[in-house]
């Protein structure tokens, strides 16, 4: 390495080096815990420092000529060993590291992607792209068995920049390795954003939000970030190539929607054209309140399908209403927002409060806000709620060290489905944890999108862990999770990609249609996704033709 | 065949037999055409009848088990030989059948689809899957060349009905064999509609639709009927793939992505859920005057990346508002409109006009109309433009008999490339047909959708052509506005799918990473849209970094 890393990411934990929550904050959040799970002595585990680690040697070397894009250091291996899902954050704290990459490569340009792409599959190496390493469903992690030599981890972030803006077409063309407060910062001075807010939203990047079809900000519309993409760019091992860039089109399958969910393994997504937007000017929101989730999901359906189109239609469960701040528990909320460049939104507010109301739902008066640029008031409850919401993995990182197990998980299921989807998904894990000796529990539900045929539910889970045997109760409760999900007509994933830890779900009701494509080119990488020996072979006929 | 067809769709021309102008209406037209461009002597040239038709004879056969799913008559033959494309009506009225299909299936079965595709295969034949036949861009013709022993049209039509209506989730299962008006008849008695009316809904089906990526009513949000699809069936001749119903999903690349533009080249859809929504209640719409298409654009633009979302925001210029009569051509003209079954919608278009006047518009105030269902008014323009819309097509066939040049073709393209796409595209055409000895020439331009990134500008062209020389010129015409098209970053289809007329066109940068891929498993289909040889390699990459 030629050049110094600007700011660190911690090795275990959300962040870089040196934020987080204060000791005070831990202690609170400790304390708060420790109270409602019965909890009666925290302490809190800390991972070993990275000279303590226990990293095999390098098994692959790259060339002289690419040695000054590669590391084989022991903080930039442990840093990409792991994404950070619960069961990274487990294994990491206890500095079980099995698997790092043999190396940690940075290319800069296309070419450089090339020879790095040329020298793994000279040298029998998986290549693993890593764009901001958030994945929570294993998605980054280099556990490429005996096929290959070595695993070698592609880190994208010195692929960055926003190059170009459309101010005319509201476009922009972005490097894939780009983060989101980057691509945020280079779009202000032209009054424009992307507003993809996924919560890894500081650390993650275009490209890899692209390649796991990542879900952002809008809760109808164009709620993934494929919805954005007018073209892109990949660099595969057979070469590079580049989608037309048109705001529709019908000439034949849509090659960007190929690459969207690839999550690595047709190629590296090295930049894209994606549609942006001017920044809101008016904002009108307000809370509604429901005896049950299954009332708000009522009005939530009433709402999706009603063609307002709401920036915001968040339901809350009540645990998720008292966790999150925003309700006393007692309650379920839908959360109902409009924002918009162009015009004042009351009409569409007053229209969705009256569908609320007919639904059961109880409008709290004094949440209805409508705010506007001129009279200043842009933070207020939603500045509140992105702020909780961008550090709540900050707080669970507090919760892994007190030895707590939690992670989330989600799906999309049609409203005629959703209620069994639900009642299956909550039985399932709390047996589960139950059975594994993991309680008291709680569960939380939230709807993060929701759409005119059905929500997007996504659960928060809870409970402490037994020490050293976490992430096999976790492993058993989300087994669990998913066979219900799947069982019941979910998506095993909304928004945080298949990954390994989805890929026992990912059958072929997902792969149908590739599988007829055969399996994609080799192209060495050991990242999780589709590819041949992931695909179930297309079913034979059945009987009838029902 | 042992079934008689209820009504049958004409050899030559559009709609059922015994439908379309009457001879008042043939020769009103006739005489208006005549005048606008100085034709002389109007003589109508008639196809000859199916009986004199010389049909080679047919190269294979079905075996015992098939032969009641099959027909070689002449008729079926002629009938499905030709998709709808101006190219196909001059061919046709001229006895013009190098190449019908040898056979004509009818399956009424999954099953019976499976062996016949078996049957496909072991004769050497390709098969070639027909849904309603109203391709207008050779996407049915079996020019199959000497790969294959012989060619089957596979005719859906008898798997058709709406099988499932889920009213929570407003989802239909139809089969892929309907057509558009036996899918609204199925859902009115729901209150329900598919609202996907392209200019063939009469005579295109379900499966058509998905296969070739069709463009519909809505010309925002939902354009597509891609957008639509929660799920699909289909049989390719590896198997019966289905996909899973989701409202939205994150695993992996979307497999109906895949369907949606194959073009009948991985199979053939049999079903599909799709998202259907309630009928409209409360209609409002407008028309406003701009000095040219150009400004219109403008207010179009404006429009569009308003988050708005009319249903109807259609751009004319002024020859299309004369043709249509929404015009007399002294300006163009911009219709805008919003539907909704929830809510009235005053204060929609009230912004919309604020846009529009702010853009350089001249709102046509007695145009403003607020409908609802109660107070009766369903019909008016909107009414009659449909209608209009809807008899196009037969008009067209009056004027091919006349021995005009008259051909639509449409294309997608960012905002900030579209004035120099369009006068690209003006000049070629221009230039081409006065090279071809066709002129004068009426070149009428509208905007069938419009995206917050790019509008879809639609052309019409009429020219008087020279009998027997007229597929000759009009091939010469397209090419130019194609590579016109191409040239300056349109795609080269919004809407009428790639077809074997595209095909030249439908390069790279539609195929990228599908061509990575590898070929799909061989079908045996001679239908064109993208396969192995149809693709580019993906280009190497570039020597910067740009």
């Amino acid at each position: 390495m030629d050049e110094a890393i600007p700011r660190r990411r911690k090795v275990w934990g959300w962040g870089y080096q040196g934020e987080g929550p204060t000791p005070a904050e831990r202690d609170a959040v400790a304390a708060m815990v420790a109270a409602r799970f019965g909890v009666r002595e925290v302490s809190f585990e800390a991972p070993p420092p990275v000279e303590a680690l226990d990293l095999r040697p390098p098994r692959v070397h790259p060339p002289e000529a690419l040695a000054h894009l590669c590391s084989d250091g022991p903080y930039e291996r442990a840093v990409h060993a792991y994404g950070k899902s619960y069961r990274d954050l487990v294994r990491s704290l206890r500095g079980d590291y099995p698997h790092p990459p043999d190396v940690v490569a940075y290319p800069r340009t296309e070419d450089d992607l090339v020879a790095l792409f040329d020298w793994c599959a000279e040298a029998g190496a998986a290549a693993i792209p890593f764009g901001g390493g958030t994945s929570v469903v294993g998605g980054v992690e280099p556990d490429v068995g005996d096929r290959f030599a070595g695993a070698v981890t592609i880190d994208l972030t010195r692929m960055a920049g926003v190059v170009e803006v459309d101010e005319v077409s509201r476009a922009a063309r972005i490097r894939g390795g780009t983060l989101g407060p980057d691509i945020e910062d280079a779009l202000r001075p032209f009054g424009l954003t992307l507003r993809h807010y996924p919560q890894s939203f500081e650390y993650s990047t275009l490209g890899g939000w692209i390649a796991t079809r990542s879900a952002g900000h809008h809760a109808t519309l164009a709620t993934h970030i494929e919805d954005r993409v007018e073209s892109l760019r990949a660099v595969a091992p057979a070469g590079v190539v580049e989608t037309g860039r048109f705001p529709a089109s019908g000439a034949g399958p849509d090659p960007n929607r190929l690459f969207a969910g690839s999550e690595g393994t047709l190629g590296v997504i090295t930049e894209a054209w994606v549609r942006v937007e001017p920044r809101p000017r008016w904002r009108s929101s307000a809370a509604v309140r429901f005896d049950g989730l299954r009332q708000a999901a009522h009005g939530a359906r009433a709402l999706a399908q009603s063609g307002l189109h709401p920036s915001n239609c968040r339901v809350l469960d009540p645990n998720e209403a008292l966790v999150s701040g925003a309700g006393d528990g007692s309650a379920a909320l839908l959360l109902v927002g409009f924002e918009s460049a162009d015009h004042p939104l009351e009409p569409w507010l007053a229209r969705s409060l009256e569908i609320a109301r007919d639904s059961g739902g109880l409008v709290d008066e004094g949440s209805v806000r409508h705010r506007s640029e001129e009279n200043g008031s842009r933070g207020g409850p939603v500045g509140t709620w992105r702020s909780t919401f961008l550090r709540a993995p900050y707080l669970r990182d507090v919760l892994v060290s007190m030895g707590m197990i939690t992670e989330t998980f989600e799906t999309a299921v049609t409203w005629d489905r959703w209620e069994r989807l639900h009642s299956a998904v909550l039985a399932a894990v709390a047996e589960t944890l139950s059975a594994v000796g993991a309680s008291p529990v709680v569960v939380s539900c939230r709807f993060t999108h929701v759409y005119p045929d059905g929500p997007a539910p996504y659960y928060t889970v809870i409970a402490p862990g037994r020490r050293g045997d976490e992430v096999a109760q976790w492993d058993a409760v989300k087994a669990a999770a998913s066979d219900a999900i799947v069982t019941n007509g979910g998506t095993i994933t909304h928004h945080h990609g298949v990954g390994r830890e989805h890929r026992p779900w990912y059958g072929s009701g997902y792969t149908a249609g590739i599988a007829l494509l055969g399996p994609p080119a080799e192209i060495g990488s050991g990242a999780p996704g589709w590819h041949a020996g992931n695909l179930d072979p297309p079913r034979r006929p059945r009987g009838t033709n029902g």
